[in-house]
């Protein structure tokens, strides 16, 4: 195999849909494809369609399966990355699926590793977004939920099987139930549907504000945008709902730096989209919050830089980075 | 050297007391020896007392420092174990202190790691204690303070400088004040100081009650194991306090279960005096608070074994079991 066309194949399987690139030795990526999940279908017949998206990926590309070395996927939900099974998946419904063996006999016995979602976005800032070159990294997707994936010495950290859920921590012990079943998870105040709820509670309170008049011009439906939008246009009642989410945030930040006292945080997710407004008023606060402060400097929260295709570089770096390797069919 | 003759020291660096071992290859402890800190001293005054107090164990032990081949020291507070330097304690009012340079120059030259005190103590129950043999530990110390330390892989795992706070994460955003500043961390409800407290206010509301005479019949002061014996005796407030200390701390293990999903939740400190009245409880509710916890099975939470001794058998490993290995002086 010519050695500067060895490719990997990253595959980001989501609820809606699965979308599949090719990266090269350098973490560039060449092609990507995607198609819906389908999820409602049996399982083998959405590891068909992975397959089938990841061979057209490499078409797009230019490459073939043979200068193909691995193929990396990032499942929401729980994984035994050792096993290379997705052991369950609220978003599709999957319990104890064996992905990585069906996968790699759909491309020609290529080594499959696989690891959460979260996980992989972090890897794939890591390895080639906002934190390249930085050794210790932490990420969080704030999104329907809140996920997190921690990059350390440059490999992923995954913890024991089921690890690394940094949203499924105490903020709020007995408070805001959490889809976990858990009360007071970090995900049930900081995730964009929790920014929303909020969000939607105080325009209740408050119809007159732009806050609602923003989410009514939106057909009824509040986002995780309105709030900074409003706010941006001098709502106060937005700007209060802004003000307690970064707080909530900063807060939960705070509890990952006082572990891992990493280099950077990273946010990705729909929340992040808020960029400066977001990560402004979390690098004041942070600092105040944090152990030890008046010795130890906080690091930086920053956004982050790939968006969708971090989860695909990063599932693409699974058998690079990882202390195990890739997992052997 | 006569190899079955080498050993260790490791130093237990304590605001009341230094207390030395001598650790052979087994980790079989030797010999121990300690005299007063005496922190009010300047430090120099006390990295003196630690190397006479390790030449004193050594001398114990029937051992020659040309035999030691180590010295490593678990210090509380914040420190730099890159640089051997103690950046920040509290307990013994330290700034910036190098301590591992002075003390290898007092020891002949040898090689001297500095690790925070809760990680000794962690990585001494995982090479000789409690968790002996097993890969993945967490050890939460429940004393003055709450006190984390991680082994992975059969390795401390300290994070970057300042690392491994797992008592600073918060259990309440907002509420009890902690030491550290912040309002709500799992120190300020968690810590067998927070028992007290927590003891003392609801004994005050129950002047008649069992809890509140034991605290009479023990001068007036309450402390961390009256609360069992009181409900152990049938008091009904006291098992009340502890019925929500041991709820709170089901909710910060779940914290750190969801974060690393470790092999064994290892407690040690005062209040794991407590024994089976502590641990019991924490296994029963501790499944239900984890994520994903229909499908992943919960670490089980035990005493660790090894009291005092864990955090000199552990620093004496700390040149073993860390990646980056010993500072060379």
């Amino acid at each position: 195999m010519n050695e500067t066309r060895s490719c990997c194949i990253g595959i980001d399987l989501g609820g809606t849909n699965i979308k599949a690139g090719v990266v090269d030795a350098g973490n560039r990526l060449l092609a990507t494809v995607q198609q819906p999940t389908g999820a409602e279908r049996p399982w083998q017949q959405v590891a068909a369609a992975m397959a089938e998206t990841a061979k057209a990926a490499l078409e797009k590309a230019g490459r073939s399966l043979t200068e193909c070395t691995f193929v990396g996927v990032g499942c929401p939900g729980t994984i035994d990355p050792e096993r290379g099974v997705v052991l369950y998946s609220n978003n599709i419904a999957w319990e104890n699926v064996p992905l990585a063996a069906e996968l790699s006999r759909q491309l020609g016995g290529l080594p499959v590793r696989l690891s959460n979602d979260a996980n992989c976005a972090a890897l794939g800032e890591a390895v080639a977004g906002a934190a390249k070159g930085v050794k210790n990294v932490i990420l969080l997707t704030l999104g329907t939920g809140v996920g997190g994936g921690i990059v350390w010495n440059g490999k992923l950290f995954e913890g024991g099987i089921g690890g690394a859920e940094l949203g499924h921590t105490t903020l709020i012990a007995g408070g805001e139930l959490c889809t976990c079943g858990r009360r007071g998870c970090v995900e049930s105040y900081c995730s964009a549907t929790a920014l929303v709820h909020q969000a939607e509670r105080m325009a209740a309170n408050a119809p007159d504000s732009l806050l609602a008049a923003l989410a009514r011009k939106n057909g009824g439906k509040m986002n995780g945008a309105i709030p900074f939008d409003a706010m941006r246009q001098g709502c106060p009642v937005a700007a209060e709902v802004v003000r307690q989410y970064t707080a909530w945030l900063a807060e939960a930040i705070a509890n990952y730096v006082n572990i891992f006292r990493p280099d950077v945080v990273l946010l990705s997710g729909g929340v992040s989209g808020a960029g400066a407004a977001l990560t402004e008023p979390l690098n004041q606060m942070l600092p105040g919050l944090l152990f030890a402060k008046e010795h130890l400097s906080a690091p930086p929260v920053q956004i982050a830089t790939l968006g969708n295709a971090a989860g695909i570089v990063g599932a693409a770096n699974l058998g690079k980075e990882n202390d195990a390797g890739p997992i052997k069919q």
